[in-house]
């Protein structure tokens, strides 16, 4: 049996119900967790979980045989052909710090491939949308289309990156090359950046150590907004680990050669 | 004569004049000077010099006796007692790659003494105001008083910085003291980090090679909600530079005392 597919309006759904648990949490004082203890700090907060929880019951309502990953209460039916990847707040320390770049992510795998994608910043009022094919904003009311903007050469690049605290000695090695080609560096991304990428601001977003919940949802809208996704060595992203998104083909090739070089 | 002061409203009014000018050249495609020809990447916008020109012009016919100190236009008046200091957009590089994170701001000196000041981020609908002794948030016809929060130890910190490449190599060091001793670090920042620390989200901002406009209108909000602002030796801030805000005196010694070491 064919499942029917999900449209924006139930991804939109989806972030709403996530924005009434998580945003009465934003900017207050808030119980961090402590999900590694002794290795570092990685806030966890119970917005976090309310919002992995409002998710996982409108899908599960509206499609029972899909299966679910979620950053918090981990993976549930992974036979299935439908997979749900949910990261509720994906830039937990941007949150922690009242920095309104971090974003509710949820994106549909079929057969393996990220065929939809949502990226939901509610204090700002903003949800990003994307199918693989297209890709749009949704802001207070409005909506409009996002194209990545055609790739100007590398050295007139903007250049962004969540932290240079992300790569090891290696990694930061290879990402300096890259980045001294650049015209334009920001730093302090999450998802945001990607984001900002399939809206046609940024050119490039160099990242390491992701998890797979921290980029799938973000690939249906960065493809549909003409941008491309890759590993640092252009091979799959769907593993999460290092990865490059560049907003065009051409550029992506100019950031792999200079990141492997 | 003494001179009447501006109001909250007054300062609210500025950043509305200049939210008029520069929201609708926000994320759309800029002509970009470069102010620093042959010395790096110094984004200046067209949005840039007619929000100055817009703030100057209303400054000019409610307070024509005092001077002006702007980021494009550059001094007039420095002669006055009361001196305005205008950044019409902190944060090009982050405006220019979409992310809401820049600022209008516009501060008050009072015979040297950092009386007033403004940080508007109209994109997202944000307005922080500050007198020195009170400081507020206005956010979408809403108005609420803003603290810094009580210092926990400095382990239990959360530091913001723009970027590491603000710093030389040796600033670079006494940053990476402090910043190793803290549990939350976020790039990204530029004037909101400012105002994350004044609503008390962010205990510790440590920046270096700012402008006197980059700071001067910040002093009075981090100061109205409690906080405290310096050099990185605890001397005067006035003057721009290594800039140490901290949400409270006992904060900022830890920090003076490792950023010296």
């Amino acid at each position: 049996m064919m499942q029917q597919n999900p449209d924006f309006d139930f991804l939109v759904r989806l972030a709403e119900a996530a924005a009434a648990v998580v945003l009465p949490q934003f900017r207050t004082p808030l119980s961090a967790d402590n999900k590694a203890e002794g290795a570092g700090f990685d806030p966890v907060t119970a917005a976090d979980r309310a919002a992995e929880e409002a998710i996982r019951a409108i899908i599960g309502e509206a499609f029972p045989q899909d299966g679910i990953i979620g950053e918090e209460y981990g993976a549930a039916g992974q036979q299935a052909d439908r997979i749900w990847v949910i990261d509720p707040i994906d830039g937990t320390r941007a949150f922690l710090a009242g920095i309104p770049v971090w974003g509710t992510l949820i994106g549909l795998l079929d057969k393996a491939r990220p065929a939809f994608g949502v990226m939901s910043q509610p204090y700002i009022g903003e949800v990003f949308l994307g199918d693989g094919s297209a890709a749009e904003l949704r802001f207070r009311g409005g909506r409009r289309a996002i194209r990545t903007r055609p790739a100007e050469a590398i050295g007139a690049a903007t250049l962004m990156s969540t932290s240079p605290r992300l790569f090891t000695p290696e990694e930061r090695q290879a990402y300096e090359r890259l980045a001294a080609e650049t015209r334009n560096e920001r730093f302090g991304g999450d998802c945001y950046a990607y984001a900002m990428l399939a809206a046609g601001h940024v050119d490039l977003v160099v990242e390491a150590g992701l998890h797979v919940h921290d980029i799938v949802p973000l690939i249906p809208i960065i493809e549909g907004a003409g941008g491309v996704v890759s590993s640092w060595d252009g091979g799959s992203p769907l593993g999460g680990g290092r990865i490059l998104a560049a907003a065009d083909r051409r550029l992506q090739e100019e950031a792999i050669a200079l990141l492997g070089e």
